[in-house]
């Protein structure tokens, strides 16, 4: 075969490991470009886990060090799905390596770090990406459309949560095996740097620029066992945040996220009321997209729940997958970011989040918890 | 005053009667005409029933024999609201007295007494209704107005069900107080005459007549104990039936209800399938209209939610009540009823559904049951 | 008849005086008590259009002044359906004039207003209520008796929202007939007062005492034509405000009302998050409320619609109504609302919200607006 | 590696072609087990196409002539996915050479077809499948663990529909490439074995055998133009498909396809209604279950969605792939197919639906089109 090899050297094998890993498989046969992915290694310090994770996702090797990744001239693609703690460090070294980066959101412990990795990918000019995978889901993608097409005119409101509630339980441990993102060494914040982060990255993008927030965070659970210490200890992350704010584009902001709403596993909802037309959508409901026209005429106006899975060539995305009324998943996200960012690669033109898109996030989620802690309102820095 | 008194002679005192006593002291104050309701007489064998009754919703008088009642010179409109086997005798009497006639549905028995009753108020020229309510639920009204300006097509499927679940408990007795419903003697059917009678009104009405129909029926329980005998005895009634048809229009029907649905009280959905749109509603959630329309542009069409709660005029009768967004209930549809049927009077356009109207709802009824019970297909008599 | 009449002076003929009026002819069939209400007197500056009402609704009088209407002997209760800005001056002297008072909500244009009322009524020993309806909406008040029943555990958030849209259109006027709600001298304030007001009675009903906001209010379109005036001038109204706020049961607050959410009419929407159950309503489809229980066993839990329809005693209010399934309206509210005021005269324990209570919802919405014009956290005065 | 290889020759390259082969590559990563499913071959007559197709999904070889692909010892499992009109004399063949056999649905033209089958592969002993793949929907397999559990008790009811749209436009053609669906000769009906024969699969398996039914069918677009002949036709398939029916456990059937219900894609919907409890289910939403569960509490009691996405261990299939509240798509229906299949395969119990089970379904097909083509009720043959 006549095409590009894209091997990739995949850093961590837990959750995010194996939805990029899935995307990678995926890719070539719904997305075919000039370009072939490779799983060329993939590395952890637990040698026994990553072999595992190697033969069940077909990665051709192994290492156990980062850094011999880096070295390797067989990588051209690096992808970093280690806990947040990492991510800087990493980066930093596999730009000055000439890889491509691939990093999991968020892009960093705060905006400091993502600084400098934006720094580092720019002086390298390598291409880069953050896995900010939901702007791909086709009803999101389908938004973002609709509001570059003007149809929602002067923007007043943009909402969005993202609820969950799986740590309601006190007994829970913090850090530890797949529970880091509570550690708040490893994971730098609780569910602001998590889940409302995604939020923040899917609004900039639909809505532009965050001027200023006012944000409050809560730790309902204050103490918890912590599994690599074995004791108990002070919990240090944020597990429920709100903010306010007002966007550049003078329209106001209120974005929630929590680990204790009952009921909900991943309600991840934004909201956007513009002047012609209002959209929502929901991640329990991802093929949907809710739309109210105020242009349609008065006695049938109302909200329409827009299946996007038209493969009629109007839905984004969707024309590669099955027949019209089929839903995708979650994990397809993925694959259209890899598919993306080949196509990205072959045009010249990088898809975002780029480092730098991410680092604008970073610099929300910084502003979020100085306002938190000093209980006021606070700038964005630019 | 200078407005014209309605004299109303209320025969019953059930949900019926109460729901109509309801839209006759309402209608006035929200649908002011040059007439005026007045509740003049409540009738029933039993007088301190009948009596309680008329105390309580401000009926004038009691009378405990319907003949006197239509006997009164004060009396201007019959409302019969008795078991369905006292329809046509009161009916026929009450039109050869002049009266004016709101039967409650179904209208008869059997279409051989519909056809009498039809005969009866023709001839007295009397004005005359069947409370064949869901017409005037507003978003029901709505799907009306759409049809009739063309916007749905030609019409491939007309499908409709009315779900219930109150007599799944064997020890349920039939007939006596509040259950003649499951009594054949009083009811002349069951969920047929009960509910798909409601159904098939707003179809034809909506999408005309229906030509052929093949039908079952079945009655889960077979014996149950009869109050008024106190005796264990056979069940006459039909507790399901389902129903397929073909309509003059050449679009397919397909009905059906049951009271042993667990889950649903009161689960009247119809659904139209047109070339150009599509309509759907449900009167669990009674105040929205479920609309789809081909013509709305190919990447944001979807099934549209209109909640008709809109009185900027738009929306049928719903101009008449509160602001746009608050819901009106059931029993609205029958002062809307009310409300029709004085406007009827006064334009000297009766508005249906007029007895000879609702024969055609006891003719489909009549094939279904026929169809029923000789197994096969049966075309409806004209 | 042996009843005790309870007859009403109403002040006021717009929405709210409809909506209390039909309540009061309504009551007496559905909810019957040793009390029969009299619409006795009607009471507006302008002749033409109380007669005008008092004709349609059936009040036997009419008053121009309302201290004429307080000096009559035969006023039981007077009911304020004025705006905002006359509801302290006419509770006040009709207190003094020993009349029982029925005072549309916000109570007052600000606590201090609000305190004075609470003198006047307690220093007179009359019973008083005023409308937050919503209390009433029987999903409402079932999701007030499971929360009092301990299913829900711990409470972690509470979130509330009132969307409208019916002031995007920047050419309509603020005052005049009917649009004195967007005009401050008349409204006292905008969506917090008129929409926010709601959702914080229901909030402290439902969740207790809030401690803390931090507010922020939005004037989208700054300048309006006065209807009043003729002129063009400064809106003085809050078109948006969002909070958020810290309940005394460690819970946190996050509420938000605009009328600039285009597709939205009535969207009041309120959930609650405990550690056992969580709960959610939507005004909009107001014969429903959302349960998740925890308890449910793990592979069949999932948010339940609760049809709040059923007659069988077990939902508050509906076994006075009609059948299951049938949904009855926004107006019923008010219905209830007289109801149990009767009652609470009847069996001597005064049913809520009274004058006090409608002072704390007064206190929050003062903490609230001083907090978004000082930019800054504020403690709620108690 | 140990792994035991399954090497597959897929027969035909469309829409199943490709859903197939999905998940014969995904299956590993998610479901791993002793075996290792190979791309072996791909074959159909167009050269170009099939190369085309074996290219992009990895298969390691073509074949243009199956009888060759049949011939091959490297092959264990041949995968049927031609049109209808094929299967029978493929599986036949592949029987004798002692291959695996998966066939798509329907598995034969009619039932002398498929008991042809059914004998070929038991006489050879091979295991064998059928790709009615809904009963692998996580929501779907859920329901079936919730009706074989006993909750729903007596069954009075089951529903289903399968309404699409993509018809209605007079000038699509009948035949040709991707159009053989609408061609009678090389699909055998239209509507009944494409659409409502999945339906019927499914019902058989939830609610067991159907003894009884009364079909109607309809064609309502007469005539289309042949791709392959290039003339005018009439068409031969059935546009729509209703019947009523009765299981053997006593319950009602009411099935209803077409491809003219405007709006809808593929709204493949069913409902059982038991005594204890009622299930419903939607392909639109396909990762959600409704239930309505009497012995819930009365007051709370309603339709509860469940978000079928828990990998808790208690939903079916869900442990394997991402965490709670994400959904999975249509395909993964098929991964989980073919992971029981092996898994059939280790542990000795075929797992369903075999070719036998396939029969029972071709033999109410043939009911159905014998029952409308002779305006009765028919039984169906055993």
């Amino acid at each position: 075969m006549s095409k590009k090899p894209l091997r990739v050297g995949m850093i961590g094998y837990g959750f995010m490991g194996r939805a990029h890993s899935n995307a990678y498989k995926q890719v070539g046969q719904f997305f075919p470009s000039q370009h072939e992915v490779v799983l060329q290694a993939a590395c952890a310090r637990n040698e026994a886990e990553i072999r595992k994770f190697a033969d069940q996702w077909g990665y051709a090797s192994i290492e156990t060090d980062w850094k011999k990744l880096l070295d390797r001239k067989d990588i051209d693609v690096v992808d970093i799905c280690t806990p947040n703690n990492l991510h800087k460090e990493i980066a930093v070294a596999a730009a000055q390596a000439g890889k491509m980066i691939l990093c999991e959101k968020p892009l960093a412990m705060d905006s400091k770090q993502g600084a400098e990795m934006v720094a580092a990918v720019e002086k390298a000019k390598v291409p880069n990406m953050v896995w900010y995978n939901y702007r791909r889901i086709p009803a999101v993608t389908l938004a973002k459309k609709l509001i570059d097409e003007g149809r929602l005119g002067r923007i007043f409101h943009y909402r969005a949560k993202f609820l969950q509630d799986w740590t309601i339980n006190a007994d829970l441990p913090q850090g530890g095996q797949g529970l880091w993102r509570l550690d708040a060494a490893a994971a730098g914040s609780g569910v602001s740097g998590d889940l409302l982060a995604h939020c923040i990255d899917t609004a900039v993008w639909l809505n532009g620029r965050l001027d200023t927030v006012c944000c409050m965070t809560e730790t309902f659970v204050k103490e918890r066992k912590h599994n690599l210490t074995g004791k108990v200890e002070k919990v240090g992350i944020d597990d429920a945040c709100i903010f306010m704010g007002k966007f550049a584009n003078g329209s106001l902001a209120n974005f929630e996220s929590t680990r204790y709403a009952r009921g909900h596993k991943a309600l991840y909802t934004f909201e956007i009321n513009g002047e012609k037309a209002s959209l929502a959508w929901d991640l329990h409901d991802l093929h949907r997209l809710q739309m109210f026209d105020y242009k349609d005429e008065g006695k049938i106006r109302g909200w329409k729940s827009i299946h996007v899975t038209d493969n009629g060539g109007e839905h984004p995305y969707m024309d590669k997958w099955w027949v019209p009324g089929l839903a995708i998943g979650y994990d397809c996200s993925f694959t259209h970011q890899v598919a993306d960012f080949i196509q990205g690669l072959e045009s010249g033109t990088p898809q975002g989040p780029t480092f730098r898109d991410a680092l604008e996030t970073q610099q929300i989620l910084d502003a979020m918890l100085d306002s938190a802690k000093q209980q006021k309102w606070v700038t964005v820095a630019k």
